[in-house]
């Protein structure tokens, strides 16, 4: 068994770089902020006797030799960097897990012989810049790096120039690594495992998503001036796109979901018609003929809506990947362990994105899930009890040791 | 007659300081790009033999004598602040106008018995610091200064600070001054003039307006995981709020109108269900009854729409003035010129505020309008042909020559 406490004070003393203004973190991906997080679990990392390795797209990698100088390694981790008013377990929980699997083998003077590779990966979030699980993506072929390098953040600052400015680029050619597996611990950031009162979800499949960032573009005119029949108000086409698109996911209840998080205005003055709207919709399902019927709706929906407004409206496709079926052997092994720990378990379709379900097209993976309090999670106030992060790590060294094998 | 072509020239020199991206102009109150404005507008004054007096409120003040020391003066003007996509006429007209009736009147070596003040109010826009016409409506008594110095802008930056920064603070007690009369120049702002083909709008009242901030707040979480009956998402509340501002402005319809210009989302993330939204709903009227019913029922039906949510929802005033009539001295003095000077008029109904309603309060007050392209303000695209520029000056100029006496 892991140790839960060690887990803890890691997982706290990484929350004090980057804290948020209500108990969470702002740790965003290539901030200084972050950069201050990679530094000190790259002074863990090496502490337990692993060497790094950084590839361009910043994704860090630490390796414990196995005693099988030929055999691929096992991959495990998550990411370190968090919502701009996110959690303090999001990510972090299965990167400082993956490292707690590596101190407790140290701890037990255990060798496998399969080498064991602790992993962060860069922008998950994909807050700061869209989309998300960008890094991971690269990695599996999904994107192109150079594509990658010049996402945007909102003030105009690239992925490419940023990761230089922390000084994390590394030498290494992302995606060369080959493993022999990948596995990642994270919260549910969902009700289910909580409300059923389970310890751990063993994660069969994670749904699909698709963001499409929609801008509308009316005309600014003054509020006080401009009579009702002339106006050409942005913002009224986009509240009403926004509860279409409540409709349309509550349609296909209960597998799928929809929702705008997204929404800048422009000029956003008070005495200013809004002329121009740019909204992200963030679509979701299990099952992607779902997803490209909320797409379609949506669009044709969101077009009826702006002829009559006489509105332009585009679409541009900003993130998305289909839903996804992991590994049966690795999904086994996570069930094993769970069940040979004794902790109460089920099967669960993860209802976020994550960085194995890229890693998932390119090497056998599967994913472990804890409760987390009133299924919060993307907010400040997300909580998991010590209990539940143990439960987690546990079954993660279990399914990482025996794939790995001893 | 004015020299139009002297105040073409000045509005397109004012015009260069804090240009906009489209043509226009971004030189919002406090700004570098406004003290830039602002020391221009002195160079002409004091090159046209004015004195000046400024305000604790920055509020700009250049006295041409009168042949009567006793007699109180004639003021004319308006603001020189923009929107952030503003035109390069909504105020500047009304405060060059003032200027050019001083170079007309020092060109034909007319001395009036009264003296003529040109002036320039303080942030009348109201976009970075709200209300709109702050520092008129602390000159009429209708705001306190203390209040007005801690207005915030959205960097939390203050209006006090503000005023310091940029050196505009003068020693000069607010509202200390007394006036005979106040006339103000203006571009309509609104379709009216120009589809009716008259060169001038003989102001007779101005609308009323409301500001109410709407705060929503619901619960931050993760747009992935949380199931669509567990979502608290504030931005699809607002969605229904804008939709209902909409429909009850048309209830009132021709007589009202209604919308939000200003709308930010917490925390604005692409996979977070938005947690906060803030904005503001702007409504007004003529009829203060109307302003009055809009808002109540507003409030009423955003409460009802939130507890159906399960949303908070919080209301608090950010701007307002009654419905106003001008003065009937002043308003026949500028009919009258408009007459005499063979120009085509109609009465009409402001649609925006204007620093005019405040002063309204304090002394004998009208203005004068002139016709915009397609009614289009508040957009960098806002344009006026120099013919009509020209026109609303010439009335302006012997509407106040009248009224100061020669
Ligand atoms: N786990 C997580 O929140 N990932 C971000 C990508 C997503 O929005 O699902
Ligand atoms: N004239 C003008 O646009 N003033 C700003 C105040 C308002 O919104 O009416």
């Amino acid at each position: 068994r892991i140790n839960g406490e060690r887990l803890w004070d890691s997982l706290m003393d990484m929350a004090k770089i980057g804290p948020g203004i209500a108990g969470g973190n702002n740790r965003q991906t290539l901030t200084d902020e972050d950069a201050e997080g990679r530094a000190l679990f790259q002074k863990w990392c090496e502490a337990a006797g692993m060497t790094m390795g950084v590839d361009t797209m910043g994704n860090m990698f630490f390796r414990r030799e196995g005693t099988d100088s030929d055999a691929l390694p096992v991959y495990v981790g998550s990411h370190l960097d968090t919502q701009p008013t996110g959690g303090k377990y999001d990510g972090v929980l299965g990167v400082l897990g993956g490292l707690e699997i590596v101190r407790t083998l140290n701890d037990l003077d255990i060798k496998t012989k399969h080498p064991i590779v602790v992993t962060n990966w860069s922008n998950e979030e994909g807050t700061r810049f869209a989309p998300a699980m960008l890094a991971s993506g690269v990695f599996a072929g999904v994107h192109e790096q150079d594509w990658a390098y010049e996402r945007e953040d909102a003030k105009g600052k690239t992925f490419g120039a940023e990761l230089d400015r922390i000084g994390w680029k590394g030498e290494e050619e992302v995606g060369a690594r080959k493993m022999h597996a990948f596995f990642e611990l994270h919260i549910e950031q969902g009700p289910i495992l909580e409300a059923e009162g389970k310890d751990i979800g063993v994660v069969t499949h994670g749904q699909g998503l698709s963001w499409t960032q929609v801008t509308i573009t009316g005309k600014e005119s003054h509020t006080g001036s401009t009579p009702m029949p002339m106006r050409r108000n942005a913002g009224l086409g986009m509240a009403r796109v926004l509860q279409l698109v409540d409709e349309i996911a509550w349609s296909h209840k209960p597998d799928a979901v929809g929702a705008a998080g997204h929404i800048d205005v422009y000029p956003n003055s008070r005495n200013v018609i809004p002329g121009k709207v740019v909204f992200t919709v963030d679509f979701r399902s299990p099952d992607l003929s779902v997803i490209e019927d909320m797409e379609a709706r949506m669009k044709a929906g969101a077009q009826k809506i702006c002829d009559e407004m006489e509105l332009e409206i585009e679409f541009e496709k900003s993130g998305g990947f289909d839903p996804v079926a992991f590994d049966e052997t690795c999904v086994s092994a996570i069930r094993n362990a769970a069940e040979r720990l004794g902790y109460s378990h089920r099967n669960i379709i993860s209802g976020a994105g994550h960085d194995a379900c890229w890693i998932n097209r390119v090497a056998p993976t599967a994913m472990v899930m804890c409760p987390c309090v009133d299924g919060l999670s993307h907010n400040e106030a997300e909580e998991i009890s010590p209990e539940w992060a143990r439960a987690g790590a546990d079954v993660l060294f279990h399914a990482v040791v025996e794939t790995a094998e001893i």
